[in-house]
């Protein structure tokens, strides 16, 4: 894993005009803030990103709406995985011929409960569609949305038979069985999807996190990673017990709609509150008094 | 509902060539034999048809091949419903203009548990950016496989708030608790995804079905409406018993990768055996041992 970013990786959410096209200078706007805060990276297009939701071309020129905005391509992991092989791979060969560090994918979500040698075959045959070197894919296993996870075997399976492309993966289950499944598959640059279990994860060798705290939280979150690297591991423990707290707190709350509420709040621009459907929006009243309390309790978005 | 089909549709399957394009001579070809065969209309591109394992501009190139071949658009009702507001509008506006009678459309599938508000300004949205006077949609209802359903109070709020454009529904959740709560649904033309409650359906005022029998067995299954449109309720009734013993025979085998080997036994163009991934093929034996007992039992693919 030695091309992988090591840090904290935001998956940035995406602001909405009312015509259901995406907000662009508020978008990069917030890319460059997170990144100025101490991320390694962006991961444009997750679930947080509300990447389903965006129509296929959209996507795409987002993407390079943040490239041309000045955030270098290797900083950035957009998702690029659909429910079929022919788009899939097209998502993913325009975010490698863009320099990007590499395309997430999600398994196919459509039918469920496929076989495992399905997968393989779908990733193998995405993989040969791109038709690219520089194809970089991270999995992504988030089966209580998707409702088709990453098995660990498939993973494994396709990490051997692929070395040069299947580089990485996030794992969201939040389960810690599965975090450290993935996490003995050698040479893959594993990255949670909380930031709870940060410091047991960095000691099986995680590269990382991938959270939507680094959204608002990213300094914290990264200084964790740092102090554990300079080998000071009570440092460390005591910034991850704050950073829990912080997690523990806004996992009270529906997860993208509260962020992009937080976001109105902060950046003073009502375009953020908005989900696209089917997502529904937080009130403002709610986003106030979190807002408020996120300030007095974190210190974040302080200037609201 | 007076425009819409009466009878039965059949979910085209979708076969492809080695490099995953659809092979539209095939395609073409079986749609032609059902319509012959008794099919009223076809609904390629459900989830019969693959739909989410092509990429959009194949969908519409294919569709536009089942037109050129000589089938009306006005018997055809693709299904249209992606995960996004944008793409499926694309995909709703095409098929519209096409002249087709009308655009399946699943309910927004990624995210799960989403309020029905969410789902009512989805259709809502897809609506007013399609843009197009001649929009007709058939709401799809198939919780099992997409993860989630269309409640039946938003079937009804859309159906009162768009009277002119939302004028059908599939319902392939095999509860027949969901099935007459859409069938009370006033002017709504529901059809169901199985045949075995058809006689219980059309006494509710069912329009017909969609079901994947229809490729295998089209001619009895529509014998049954015609009979009970004549008002020979017991001549339609000894019919629908055979037809409900087809589909428990069929019930036992995986739906589309056992319908799509049956095709390739039937044909002799393996092309057929193969769905994409990650669905899994039928082994060609199996394949050959359910043809048998089809054509002995049934008549069905005697040919074979």
């Amino acid at each position: 894993m030695a091309h992988a970013l090591r840090g904290v990786i935001a998956p940035v959410p995406t602001p909405f005009d009312a015509d259901g096209s995406v907000a662009t200078e508020l978008f990069t706007a917030h890319a460059h803030r997170v990144l100025a805060d101490g991320c390694v990276g962006i991961a444009p297009f997750g679930t947080t990103g509300e990447a389903n939701s965006v129509g296929l071309s959209e996507r795409m020129s987002a993407l390079e709406a943040l490239a041309q905005s000045g955030i270098a391509p290797e900083r950035m992991v957009p998702g690029c995985g659909v429910t079929n092989i022919a788009d899939t791979a097209l998502l993913s060969r325009h975010a490698t011929d863009l320099g990007c560090a590499g395309a997430m994918l999600l398994p196919p979500f459509y039918y469920k409960s496929v076989p495992d040698d399905g997968l393989y075959d779908y990733y193998a045959r995405v993989i040969d569609t791109v038709g690219r070197d520089g194809l970089r894919i991270y999995l992504y296993h988030i089966p209580q949305i998707a409702g088709v996870g990453m098995p660990v075997p498939v993973a494994r399976r396709l990490r051997e038979a692929f070395p040069e492309v299947v580089v990485g993966l996030k794992d969201s289950s939040g389960s810690w069985e599965s975090n450290a499944a993935f996490l003995g598959i050698d040479g893959l640059a594993v990255y949670l999807g909380s930031e709870k279990p940060l410091m047991e994860a960095l000691e099986l060798g995680a590269a990382g996190t991938i959270t939507v705290s680094a959204n608002l939280n990213p300094g914290p979150i990264a200084e964790v990673i740092r102090l554990f690297d300079a080998g000071d591991r009570d440092g460390a423990a005591r910034v991850q017990e704050r950073v829990s707290a912080f997690r523990t707190l806004m996992e009270g709350y529906p997860t993208i709609p509260m962020l992009k509420r937080l976001l109105a709040v902060a950046t003073g621009d009502a375009r953020w509150a908005a989900p696209l459907p089917p997502l529904p929006a937080v009130p403002e009243g709610e986003g106030r008094d979190l807002a408020r309390r996120l300030a007095d309790e974190f210190g974040i978005l302080a200037a609201a």
